[in-house]
């Protein structure tokens, strides 16, 4: 995991129109990764350049974007007010943009898939445009977040074989303009960290790793929809996430790898456990997972016949008890806290219209 | 699922020396699908191939081969001599087999994947090499059956992100030689029909399809690392595999697909559930799932909030319920039970070496 994303969860315990503050400051104090600002408005994505600033140095963010965010198209061709401006807001101070229309295929799109692409091209260069007209060079990402409904009910569902053609040929796209793409993520429609759960999150992420997808979102965790998330899926995600970037380093060549000595030195039928190139490279060779579970049945049903889930959430447990907040800059934390306290009583006296 | 493979599972209360003619028996009685022949000796290959000769005749199989037969590689660098014999027998007779080394990196080879790729070529070169020399064009199938070890415990791992390293480089090798290749399968070290079994099986799966596998062994139902089997995981893994069918389509481009008149009939913001192309479209647009539940949470819960293992348990009675064994020539059924009845009779008396 190299980001922490945006909206981890939505506290729904706190007032909406400070929600943001409190989110950036969690993001901030209890996390070292980068993070996205808010998008919902022009001001409260002031807010989040304004956090980033006092956070890292005015001159520091103009130079090196400090944040990533997702300005979402309410497709079919349409921005809203809000995520415009927080557009133009965070091109104009230079941060990074993530620009994705939110496409149903069948809903807010044709229901075929080459429409759906088509649509989603347009309505990434619009917005892409606009980027590049309020500040010419503003870092930019292609995004797509595409999956189908199911046309019977209504329902949305995730890892679709047809999503995953979107990402294919989306990701082809944004080759051709030269663009960083966002997609993928271990998405599921599934209610619980059971099969479905995983059949939906790898059909989903493997693709991304073989389109060389460059911004995954929402990498680990989903559940329902995005309706909620667990624990369990979020560290069974992660472990897998691993197995991605060994499969993503791809096939090393070369005269030690292809271990010619090794094959001449092992007759046929015995085995190469004690040759000297396994000794050099057994410890490193494989990528070794924290949760999935290899032992023979017998040892495995001795030690409780746990099923993933049930493995994954005692490792939450452990992963909790040892979590260390990571330290931060005392005046950099007050002048966090002042700021967020000040932004806080000027939202509550303002009148919403 | 176009192939009914060779060991579905293995009856363990029937006699070693003649259970392969009760398990072709089985195959050809109780599914219209192709299937295997057996390959622990030239006696036994003899006898597949003259129970398809009276299943479908001496000429037809001459000229299309009925059955297609696992050889499997004794790896490192070994052919034990019932599999050679057996690969003998078919060459001969023209039927087509599947030539592969059983690899598991790191015990059966380098544990480098190079390394293993460089031997498993060599070996099955080796083995394509011979049924050419035995009867030239005999059909052959270039197999690849190769995953790693956890070099800690000495346990296999099924899913791991090398093996998968190993499918797509072991495929263009076979695409170098213009052979068929056979990899890939819903393989899985996990005891359940868990997120474990989940995550490794299409782990393993989805790189098949984007390497363009043409045979795919164990498809579905692999549990604890073939040791097991579980109509539940094999229902599910047969859903997803509906899917795979659909991704591997790829996308249709046409001017009907591309759906400019849809995109110019809606509105910005608006949904195109209700245009003409839509409706044109909906009901053959997306694959449908019969396992996986998409319902929103309170439907879900009301209905029993089963997981997805539960959801394929129940359709495993409703299948059973509704098999109905494929219609068979009775001149040809009474020929294979008294081809296998004689053939019983002389194995018993035979005194094996």
């Amino acid at each position: 995991m190299h980001h922490s994303g945006g909206t981890i969860v939505e506290p729904n315990d706190l007032p909406v129109k400070s929600r943001h503050l409190d989110m950036l400051l969690a993001h901030i104090l209890y996390s070292d990764k980068p993070f996205m600002g808010s998008v919902t408005s022009p001001e409260n994505a002031r807010d989040s350049i304004e956090m980033v600033r006092i956070l890292f140095g005015s001159e520091e963010i103009s130079k090196n974007p400090a944040l990533l965010s997702l300005i979402s198209i309410n497709s079919p061709r349409q921005f809203d007010g809000g995520m415009l401006g927080a557009l133009r807001e965070y091109a104009q101070a230079n941060q990074a943009t993530l620009i994705t229309p939110f496409i149903l295929a069948g809903m807010m799109s044709p229901v075929t898939i080459a429409g759906a692409l088509a649509q989603q091209n347009a309505e990434v260069l619009a917005g892409i445009i606009y980027a590049q007209a309020v500040n010419p060079g503003a870092p930019v990402i292609y995004g797509s977040f595409m999956t189908t409904v199911d046309m019977q009910s209504g329902s949305l569902v995730f890892g679709s074989p047809e999503s995953q053609i979107a990402l294919l040929a989306g990701a082809s796209l944004a080759r051709k303009y030269n663009l960083p793409f966002r997609s993928g993520g271990m998405f599921a429609s599934s209610k619980l960290t059971d099969a479905q759960a995983a059949y939906e999150s790898v059909m989903t992420m493997l693709p991304a790793i073989f389109g060389n997808v460059q911004f995954v979102l929402h990498a680990a965790g989903w559940l329902e929809n995005g309706m909620t998330t667990g624990y369990e899926k979020f560290l069974l995600d992660c472990d897998f996430l691993g197995a991605m970037i060994t499969l993503a380093k791809g096939l090393e060549v070369s005269q030690d790898s292809l271990a010619m000595n090794a094959i001449q030195e092992v007759a046929p039928g015995e085995h190469f456990l004690e040759t000297e190139h396994t000794m050099d490279h057994f410890r490193t060779a494989f990528y070794r997972t924290q949760l999935m579970d290899y032992e023979d049945f017998e040892q495995w049903e001795a030690q409780g016949g746990l099923d993933a889930t049930q493995r994954a959430s005692q490792r939450v447990d452990y992963l909790l008890s040892i979590y260390q907040q990571p330290e931060l800059d005392l005046a950099i934390k007050e002048g966090l806290e002042d700021f967020v306290l000040k932004r806080k009583q000027e939202l509550e006296t303002k009148v919403f219209s």
